[in-house]
Parts: C-alpha cells; structure tokens; sequence
C-alpha cells in the first residue's frame, strides 16, 4: 500500500534538492553513499538515481557519476512563466498568451494547471491506483515477451482501429458481464477520454445540447465545450443516479433539442452510485423512443464487485444506439492509456473520426494487456484488486469520520476509488482546495462538476493513489482548514 | 529489403487459408511439417505461426497444436456490411448505417475505407518504411532496457504532455538543426495527425478559412473537414513549393480572412520538394506581417539529408507564433506513434486541449525512443536509413521510367518515401487506382489531395515499405493498367 522503497527515497532527495542544499552543478552523493546512509541495496540506490534523472534532476556523466540538474527544468509546464521561456525568444510573447483557456471550461483547466504548479505530497485528485495495487510484475513479463515474440512490434505500422487479439479479449470480457459483442465492434482507443470525444463529434455538431448528469465528471464537461457543444444539467442522485423523469421532460420537450444523452449509469464519478438493471435498461429505452444516441462511459465498472453494479446500460441495447465508451487505465494499468469502445451504429464514423484525428494505437501495449487479460490470472487479480480498493475506501471513510465528525457527509460506495463529500452548507470546496494545495493535499472541488454555480459546498477525494497514512494525514490537514472556508468565518473575520 | 522469412511464411499459408485449401477447423500443420516443407528452423516456423495467430487465422489449442479459425474474423472492418453484424442486434441497423462519412471528407474517406476490405499485395500507399529499414533490434533491446529499469512504467500514471527525457532529447536534435528550443517547449502527442489536429483546434473556430497547399496531405484535408475549416488552396510547384505571392494575396484579401496557413516547407507531401531558406524565412515573415499562425508540418525532414533540406521555418520564428509539428513514425519507429509538436504561444492552450481529448501519453515508448535517440547510434542510423530509401527511391524511378516511357512525368525529390506522378492529361489516376486495388496494388490517387475537382491526372507512390521486387512488379501492373484509364480509352469503348 505505501510506495516502493526507491520511490521514498528518490522523494527524499527531490526534498533536498528543491530545498537548496544540494545545487545546479553540485555533486550527487554516490550509490555506495546513498546505500550506506539509507541502509538499501545498490538496486534499490541505483533505482532511485534513475527516477531522479528521469525527474530531470540529476544528469549521469560517464565515468563521474550524478551531478544536480536545473532544477527548474523539472516542473512540468503548463505555467505561463516556465513555458513562456520556452520559445526561442520569450521577451516578444504577448501579455495575453493565455487565451489560453477560452472555450475550455476556465474553471476546470484553470484548477488543472494551477494543480500542476503546486509541489504535492497527497494527491487525492488522480482516480487511479498506485502500481503496487495493479499487477505490475505480471504485466511487466508480458510485454517481455510480447518483444520477444514479435520482434518488430515498434517499427511496424499499427492495425486500424486496434489489433484483433486485444479487441477479441475484450469483446470475451463484455461476454462475461452480460454484454455479448463481436473483437470487431471494438475500436481500441487513446483512453476512455479519447473514446467520449469521438463518440461526441460522431453524434453532435458545434451548438448542440447534450444531456449530462448533474454532478458529472468534469473531463465530460471540459471536452463538451472544448467541442462548442451545451451541457444541459440533469438532476441525479446518489441513489438512483440520473433522473429517468427529468431526462425524460427534457428529451420531450427542450429547445433546441438534446442530440446525445452521456451517461455514468455504474459507479458513477463523483457519486459512486450505480442505477439498478432496471433502471438502465428503462434508460436504453427512453433514448431508443426519443431516438437520441447514448453514450456510456462506463470506466469503473471493474473496480467493484460485479453482482453489485449490475450490467452495463449497453447489454439492453437492441439497434446498436448506445455507445459503449471504457478504458483499462482504472482497472489494469495507467502507464499504458489503452481506452476501446464500441459506438454501434456509429462504428465506421467513429473509427473514421479517429483516423482523422490521432490514426492508430501502438500495439505493443495492446498485446501485453491482452495476453494478460486473457488469462485467469486476470480474474484473481480483479479481486484483490476490488479488495485493496475497499480496504482503502475503509480507511477513508474512517478518516472522514474521526477527522470531521458530523461536519461531512458521505456516501459509501460499492466500488471504485473516490468518495463524494458533502461539506456543511456554508462551506467553499474551492476555498479549501485552495488552502489544501498549499499545503501539497490536491483535491478536486465540486464546482468542477458542474457547469452552473453548483456543487459549491462537495468535494471529490480520490484515495487509490495515497497510502493509508497519506489518506489519515490528508483528511486531517482538510479538517483543520475547514473552518477557515466557511462563509460565516469569512464574515466573522471582515466584520 | 525484404519481408523477413517468417512473414514470408506468414504470408503464404494466409493466401493458402483464404483460397479455402485449408477451412476452419481444419488442423494446421505442425511446427515440425513447416520446419520441414519450408526449409527454416523452429523459431522461424513458431514465429510464422504466431502472426497468423495475431490475424485471426489460428488458435491453439492447449497440447493440441493450432486449428484454423475463422477466416472472415481476420478482416479487419470498416466494412458497412461486416461491421454492422458486429453489434449486438444487426439485423435492426438502419439503411443509412452510413451518414458515416458525412463531413470527413466523401472522397478521401471513401478511399481509405475500400482499401481496407480489398486484400492487398502491393502497398505504395502507406507511407512508412518496412521495419528493417528502421533501427528495429536496437529499439527492442532499449525497450527492454526500460522496463528492467522502469518496472512500474506500465502501471504508473503518465506525466502531462511528455517525458522530460524524450523532450530534452528532441529539444537537443532541433538545436543540432539549427532550431533551438527548449525540452518543456515540447508537447509529445499522439502522431503528428494529432498535433496538426491540436494545432488546428487551438487556433481556429468552426466555419474559418485555413490557406493550406495544392495539393496537400490528404490527412490534413480530412482533418480541416471533420473541424468544419475551409481549405482555401494556395497554389504550390514541384520547385519552389507554395506561392508566396499567391499566399500573401489571399492574406491580404480574402473574406472571410485566413485564420491560419498551414504547410509542409519541407519534403513536402506528395510534391517533394523543399523551399529554399529565404523562401522559409519569407514565409514566416509573411504569416507574422499579417498576424495568422503558420503551422508547420515537418514530419518528413529527416528522411533525407539535411544540407539538402534546409532547416525548418520554426527556426525563423522570433515571437512563437510558428506551431512546429512533427513525428517519430516516418524517422524512427511506425510501432510507437509519437509525434510531438512546438506549439509557441499557444502552448498552453494545445496542451488544455491535447489534456480534454486524449490526456497524456504512455511513458514506455516515449523512453525507449529517448533512449535511443540520446545515442550517437541514432546519427549512424539515420544515414543508413536515408541511403536505404533513397536507394529505393531510384529503383522507383528507374521502374517507373522502364514501365511508363515518357507517359509518366516523375519529380526525383531529396528525401522522404514517396514519388508524385503526372500521368497523361487524359488519364484518371482514380480509375487506375480502383483497377490497380483489383489486384491487389494499392496506391494514394490525385484527388486526394485536394477539395477541388484537381489533381486527376497524378498518383502518388510511397515506395518505403515494399521490397525492390514489389517495386518493379507493382509499376508494371499500374502501367499495363494505364491505356484503359485514359479518356480517349473510355470513349473509344462507348463508341
């Protein structure tokens, strides 16, 4: 659950370093130095170094060993300042070299790039799970031998649309759940992200309206008005998930009208909920009869138990009008940002659209991840997969409740790796996110889920990616900021 | 230059599989036969029966052998009639499954789409090399390398917009070409298809008028399509490459006005040819005299030498407003799919955007690359690979002069992978494209390459990935072909 001993230290000395005490052009301590005065082999010592010089904060010269980089080089850049420097001749950039986020939800991008400024130590705000949780070493001898195997994966020209042993693996998956479908109804994209976009420009064209849920996932509105499309917000619980009778209203009688539903019908993000079978398959029929595609982003259907989620929305779907959007980042491995789809009716669009726009997946990914998930290895690993979630989800909600008492409310999901919080109604998420990041604790606020001033008093922790101490001490400095971000604080300080 | 021996043997059993000799079901030979009837040794026979197992072909069943599988599964679709099986209910799928291609470009899509379902021999349209041209083991080995060294690279989440390894080493082979630039000036994306999407994106809105070259890269033309831009073509010779005067006319008259030019400087594509740098120069000049960003489309610079190329346009930008794209696919490794761009002052704003639609990039490739690319390796691998082509290039042109006489005029270019056609006046370079696919020769006809009614009378041929004997066969075929597929032909045939 904690980080592997070599990331520790590697954290250790990106401390050092940024704090001053080792300097641009300095000498770093040697291998036998860091094993003796850390007390770890020299894998681990050298391991370490690696991530260092992958940070770009050490460089290897031969025969001389590490010396301290730029440190500055390092930060990743979305800042103005760090990339403006970056173009052949920074002085000349105009002053509003931003517009930079116009059309791209200001709220949403602004938050993102701030959060990538900020040095952070617990990040509740990545929905993923560290690599001790995934099957690291499995997938690691995988593509080993996929290499070996298929000596000339990386200088061939990758399959259209996705090699056919991976769309075969998963299509025997979706089988499993419920979810018959052929490899070749399967388009293998650049994650689930890539896979809602296309789906989004196959179905909708600049002005339209599409049908959200409210909260909803903020990469959805993000993409939305990147495309020039309009979320219309509709009211879902964190009980039954999205409101059949709104949605319905809407579909019958909303000007312009709703050209596409997008939907989280399992283990909805933020809410964690999940419809009932029922209820899905009520919703297939409502988009059917009001002949409006659906989209299912269905990414963390594998992070909890099955026999709790039910199927996905798509296993009613009668005349290929749902479009399946998923992804193995949550579920088997971030590094490799395979994401797959299958848009039905709309398939030879789609794949068309994703041509245009970033043409094939490199396959050697592809190849490991199927070998692997075409193994029953795969299934034992999903579960202690789903146990370590839970394990974790535990330690959350506990944290929550000794750290806040009664203050917070949250609700207890059957699966996946965040925790929906709703903050006493006075209190500002976007205040206390704030104050949390300078503290190096990132958590997403929930105005980010919304595209009206809503959602202001939630908060979305994601603790797949935090150990448990990290999960105690976080939710501890979030107690101790709350009562500064609360509107009656605020009035008390300025009266 | 040829195909290696176990997809020769690969090749040859699919041919044996698809004439029905062998059926489903069937038994496939064993190891030991093919070892013995094909003369090779183990590996290669192991080798030869693990890609037909990747095309769908055979299945092995365990201490059974392989069995041959379903022959049609191994098409891969974006066949209306084979896709349209694939969901769950086919039979529902409406008339107009298609509406598939509206908007992305008719002609172009419509090309691409037959060729996939027609099988092909000879493929002069893909324009890559074979994998032995390219550094093929060396990559391996690197892969490799990585992950002993990265053992959680798979299961890690990916850094935003790069590695810093891979964007300091590419920042360093611009500065060796005498554009220099920062790492974190450099946003990795998915293919340069991506980051001329992003390039796009970031600086126009739907409905604007792009200046792009006639003809162009067809991948450009679809893309400006499927974001609703209107390709305004600029002309553009064989000698010179685009109309400056033309160009500045448009910038200064057109209505609605250029919103951006976007161009390939640089061995272009199809034409070849290369501006001059004062051409280049003039050009960046120009698009920041009238304030419209140049995109600049320099995939192709390192398939040919550079004293011969110039440097990219880039290096003439003082305020940013050059949006540099670029890829490893030509030049490197098809394999990965890493292309990479220098977007200058808006920067930030194709990161937010490369962020909403596809997130980051997997690390693994990105390394490997690096890796390899940090070597003096590389350099000695460069020269052999622009020698390969070009020895290639002249057994292309050596053919087409035996094949064609003085029918086909050819411009002989300094680099890259492809040869422009001017067939006879009269000719149609779709027709003999359509006949050539017929059997089995696939090739990019004229039209492609732009939106207008132009073009019809020239072919372009990419001659990186057949062998020299492909070459010599494939032109034979296209000029036996030629004499039905010029007008005077078809009206004799009415007649």
């Amino acid at each position: 659950m904690t980080q592997p001993l070599y990331q520790q230290i590697a954290d250790e000395y990106q401390r050092i370093i940024h704090s001053g005490a080792l300097k641009r052009g300095d000498r770093f301590p040697s291998i036998r130095h860091i094993m003796q005065t850390q007390q770890v082999s020299m894998s681990t010592a050298v391991q370490a170094c690696h991530v260092l010089e992958d940070w770009g904060l050490l460089r290897a010269k031969a025969r001389a060993g590490y010396f301290v980089e730029d440190v500055q080089a390092h930060k990743q850049t979305t800042s103005p300042s760090a990339a403006s420097t970056a173009t052949t001749h920074p002085t000349e950039l105009p002053e509003d070299w931003a517009k930079r986020y116009d059309g791209l939800h200001q709220l949403i991008s602004q938050w993102l790039a701030e959060a990538e400024q900020k040095p952070v130590h617990i990040d509740f705000m990545t929905a993923v799970a560290s690599p001790s949780l995934y099957p690291t070493a499995q997938l690691n001898r995988a593509a080993t031998s996929v290499l070996r195997r298929h000596p000339e994966i990386l200088t061939t020209f990758a399959r259209r649309y996705g090699h056919p042993k991976l769309r075969a693996v998963l299509a025997r998956r979706c089988a499993e759940r419920g979810m018959p479908l052929e490899g070749k109804a399967i388009t293998i994209t650049h994650g689930c992200i890539e896979a809602l976009n296309l789906a989004l420009r196959a179905v909708c064209s600049k002005g339209d309206v599409v049908a959200v849920e409210s909260p909803t996932f903020y990469g959805v509105l993000q993409a939305l008005e990147a495309q020039g499309l309009q979320p219309l917000e509709i009211p879902t619980s964190a009980e039954h998930g999205i409101s059949l009778d709104a949605l319905e209203m809407a579909l019958d009688t909303q000007q312009p009208p709703v050209r596409a539903v997008i939907c989280m019908p399992t283990l909805h993000n933020p809410l964690g909920c999940s419809m009932s079978d029922a209820n899905k398959q009520a919703l297939v029929a409502l988009c059917k009869r009001y002949q409006v595609p659906l989209i299912e982003d269905d990414i963390y259907a594998q992070t909890g138990p099955e026999q709790a989620l039910g199927k996905p929305a798509k296993a009613w779907d009668s005349d290929g009008s749902v479009i399946y959007c998923s992804s193995l980042n949550k579920v088997l491995a971030p590094g490799m940002r395979l994401g797959w789809m299958a848009a039905g009716k709309w398939q030879a669009r789609v794949e068309m659209l994703k041509y245009s726009q970033s043409r094939y997946i490199d396959e050697l990914n592809q190849l490991t991840a199927a070998s692997f998930m075409e193994s029953q290895a795969y299934d034992r690993y999903l579960l202690r997969f789903q146990a370590h979630l839970q394990q974790l989800r535990h330690c959350a909600a506990q944290a929550i409740e000794r750290s806040f008492g009664t203050q917070v409310q949250v609700i207890y999901p059957s699966g996946g790796m965040m925790l929906w919080l709703r903050l006493p109604d006075d209190a500002s998420a976007l205040e206390l996110s704030k104050r949390a990041l300078e503290q190096g604790v990132l958590t997403a606020p929930g105005p980010m889920f919304s595209s009206k001033p809503r959602m202001a008093h939630f908060l979305r922790l994601s603790y797949g990616a935090v150990s448990e101490a990290q999960i105690e001490n976080g939710i501890r400095i979030l107690a101790q900021l709350l009562p500064q971000c609360r509107i009656h604080a605020t009035l008390a300080k300025t009266a």
